[in-house]
């Protein structure tokens, strides 16, 4: 060993103590008859003292390191005349008498501090420095303890980790896979999983029980901030369950989790039906740190005479409490922000409930104070408030209301990021209508099954829309964390919605056939859920991003600047493969 | 909740209990009056009774169900009349007054017993059937609970989990890789890593000083047994190490795991360097459950008129203990078994010990007996021995005698199952002539240091191959079970090596930059090693193919026989690659 202790654990109690630390210089202060260096490992940071009067061949040699030199030091430890109580090493310093430098370090791009002066292209170019910063280690530290409890936890509940296989079959449903040419079997490819779903359901053929596995997959997706291509999931599954025993089980996954890691206690996390979270807050996923639900107008607003309500499929707002005061340039903003084209909508409506009872609104020509009286009271404002009012289209002013909630949530400062509202969000429709190829998907997959009491309605094509899946979100903050459903175990239902999914027999068997086959052989009831490992790890952190989670990340064009992957590969390797690269107009 | 038990946990103490089970029906018995159903799940069996006296319409329900049917029957657990001793349910059964078929089965194509009837292509086609089988599915428990013992002990010395990129950059040295076509950068690719080894460098070079991963690797090479195309392993790396920590930490790891999965207990491994790993057992992963090592006979076989042993750069032989009433029949056997190409001797002498002291070897024309009393003695043989003698070029005589102490270990039963032998072999050379390229390579990587005494040695090229690494294999029972090196971590030194294996500057930036950049910013000295995870599972489990510890293993093409992958992908798919399959000449 080259050291005999770290950098983040000597304190007053070992005074006196001969020992050796190695690290990173983090910086140092020439004071004269003193050199001071800070010595930096992932334990902490420890203070080096080289005195110019007792050993100035010593403290000449410290006063020539670099920043980020490895040094190993050897010393004894002496107390601090100005102590830093801010650390728990701030108490002591190292008298080094013996000094090695290990290796030394060209400058680094950019400081090894908690806010670096590099910015993210260049942060990602040099991540192994990045990594060195304690915010991103602390990261890694983070997924690493979650991952241990998790496994333990699931371990404790006789749950088994099974590694499914990399290199599976391509199926040209659901999002796009990554392939892999076969040398040895030229002309055909493996894919990389999109996730482990099939083979989950077939450890559950095999009587396996209760699965789990944390494991990389992978999607050829465009990317954005919260998308990788490739990301990790927490991947569970298990037999002879409904769907209460799977929320049940994962939500004291989780609870256990905020126990462990934040020291945060919860009562039952709340369910709400896919129509309630639309209805109420316009999304799937909706942010439960605030209230500021949805509050539908039609009643009251329409037939006043101003068109655009009286034309719209929905009128419907929210109240922000204690913003009567907005200004006009406020008011601008929020109807600026509500008219881009992400958002969507064509225009807001205003109604301010003044301290003193009156109203004022962008609609005074159409409302009275008493047409305007009767809104408040549907919102339930009181004087103070504003209410925020959009129409259209239901889906349309749903999603664009809720981002509007989500804006005025963020303005007021309702989205606080050391306060967590997880959920549930249950009742999914089985089944959404595409408009563009006039035909039904699945909503989850198409091994997720329909409430038993929502069967029949299968059997009706004006009522597929209606029927309810046994499908289940996990919801935290507004982020979808994870997700799962019962699935289908019976042969007759199986093939019932295959077909109403449209797929011939052939088709059915073709893209799932060796499932469909393990399932002949008994399978028995079984259902599961994914968590995204990644997200689950920002959402904890209270950050948006997943990057600054996963170790090497790629950017938004699947590119690692690091290694400066992906690149050419030898013309030996195409050889080998059976392939031939197409021309590429560089012109496009 | 289907189930309030599982098949396993019912014991005498349960007498009376009403209970809910679910499992799969293993076999039924009708005795007349009674019909008995063996109900099925992974935790053990328990026997259902249905008597035609009380319940006639339950009982004909259980006579008409199939082997394998899922089923969920409550009842009352009732002690046995006839007891089975050998299971932990054997005696008690549960008197069924609620059956329910959850799901039919059709007829598995082999039974599901510890001794299946399946052949291995079947067993394959049908993993999912086969993984209900007791020794699949109790390998998968091993795999599950080694995994779970490694990381606990890693994570409790302060070694945190990483992961890293699946999707990275290939690089033409080494093995062949499987590579990624990326669609959003036409013509440039992604390989699938062979081990995380730059990434683990680097992040020793981010301060993460004890990092360790269980990371699925790939290699597109052809198959055999204990090869797969995609395989695990337990990488680990640490900083501010020398070579005897890296052993300590491992060996203690193994230690652990051997206690707690096996019940044994160990004293130091042995440590054994490479070059007396070749001369006493002529390979570098030698099985030490049993001595009979190699004696180096040229001193007293030589210079008697023999002209195939006067010729021969290496006599040398093993000496079985008490074979020496060994047959004409079995003599051939062993002279047939080394004539083989894979052993590739031209042939073998032996000499046998009489019991009444004299001597009788198929040599004899040349040597008296007392040469052979000389002999006899260099072995250290005693009356009853039988010595079994090979000879020719040095390399090949020791890699036939190696195979040939093998099998004698075989045919002797001494490599028994139940045995272990674990020990580490170490100074390895650095380099490796090649022949055919006339050049030398790293027995290991690039990255691996030379022992610092040996340093001096790159100076002439006449000494390269004496060099010896500071790079060590863990073997166990005659199997690599993992290997590893300190690297080197000073610049000068490593461009001494680039230059020492042919590479110049511009090729080594090209091949391995992103690493040698990351080294010019502060690298501590770290080392480290990798454990193959699934060979660990089968040596811990006495078994030669890594197959039975993996979930959906491929066969020697490549092939996943279960999915039918690799397969042909769509033409939108190559499309939106931008590559286009070669034609392949099906002649060929």
């Amino acid at each position: 060993m080259y050291r005999t202790c770290t950098c983040g654990e000597l304190n007053i109690a070992h005074i006196g103590k001969e020992v050796t630390l190695c690290g990173w210089l983090q910086r140092s202060r020439d004071l004269g008859g003193m050199t001071f260096v800070d010595l930096r490992d992932r334990y902490g940071i420890t203070q080096l003292a080289f005195n110019m009067e007792t050993n100035a061949e010593l403290c000449e040699k410290a006063r020539k390191l670099g920043r980020e030199y490895v040094l190993q030091v050897s010393g004894v430890v002496a107390e601090r005349s100005s102590k830093n109580t801010k650390i728990p090493t701030g108490e002591i310093e190292i008298v080094v008498n013996k000094l090695t430098v290990l290796n030394a370090a060209k400058t680094p791009p950019f400081t090894i501090e908690d806010n670096s002066d590099g910015g993210d292209d260049l942060r990602m170019r040099y991540r192994y420095l990045d990594l060195r910063r304690n915010p991103v280690r602390k990261n890694l530290e983070l997924r690493h303890n979650m991952a241990i409890l998790i496994r333990n936890y699931l371990n404790n509940l006789n749950f088994i980790e099974v590694e499914t296989p990399f290199l599976i079959k391509s199926t040209p449903e659901g999002a796009r896979d990554f392939v892999v040419p076969s040398r040895m079997n030229p002309g055909e490819f493996y894919a990389l999983p999109q996730s482990p779903q099939q083979y989950k359901q077939l450890l559950m053929v095999s009587g396996m029980d209760r699965y789990f596995q944390i494991v990389r997959c992978f999607r050829d997706e465009d990317l954005r901030a919260d998308r990788q291509p490739e990301f990790t999931q927490i991947d569970c599954e298990m037999s002879f369950v409904e769907q209460e025993d799977v929320l049940n089980t994962f939500e004291s996954l989780v609870k256990f989790l905020f126990k462990e890691l934040k020291g945060l206690e919860f009562d039952s996390f709340p369910r709400m039906s896919y129509a309630d979270a639309m209805k109420y807050y316009g999304c799937d996923k909706p942010d439960t740190r605030f209230e500021m639900k949805f509050v539908e107008l039609n009643d009251v607003a329409k037939g006043k005479g101003f068109g655009l309500f009286d034309n719209a499929a929905l009128v419907a707002g929210i109240n922000a409490e204690g913003c009567a005061e907005y200004t006009r340039k406020q008011l601008d903003e929020l109807t600026d922000f509500v008219k881009r084209p992400q958002v969507g909508a064509g225009g807001m409506v205003y109604i301010k409930y003044n301290a003193d009872g009156s109203f004022k609104s962008s609609v005074d020509k159409f409302y009275t104070q008493d047409d305007l009286k009767a809104i408040a009271d549907v919102f339930g404002s009181k004087p103070g408030d504003l209410m925020l009012v959009l129409c259209g289209d239901v889906e349309k002013t749903q999603k664009a209301l809720c981002e509007l909630r989500l804006e005025m949530g963020e303005r007021l400062g309702l989205r606080d990021n050391t306060k967590f509202a997880p959920l549930w969000v249950v009742d999914f429709p089985l089944l959404e209508w595409d408009e563009e190829t006039q035909r039904f998907y699945a909503k989850h997959h198409p091994f997720t099954s329909p409430k038993p009491e929502d069967e029949s309605l299968l059997e009706d094509k004006a009522n597929w829309g209606k029927i309810r899946a046994n499908a289940y979100d996990m919801v935290i903050n507004g982020v979808e964390v994870g997700g799962g459903s019962i699935r289908i175990h019976d042969r007759d239902l199986q093939n019932k919605m295959f077909h109403t999914l449209g797929f011939s027999d052939e088709e059915a068997q073709n893209q799932f056939g060796f499932l469909m086959n393990a399932f002949e052989f008994g399978a028995p009831p079984h259902g599961g859920l994914a968590f995204g490992f990644d997200r689950m790890c920002a959402v904890f952190s209270g950050v948006d991003s997943i990057r600054d989670f996963i170790a090497f990340p790629k950017n938004n064009s699947g590119r690692d600047v690091m290694s400066g992957s992906p690149s050419p590969i030898a013309q030996a390797q195409l050889d080998e493969l059976n392939i031939d690269l197409r021309e590429i107009n560089k012109a496009n």
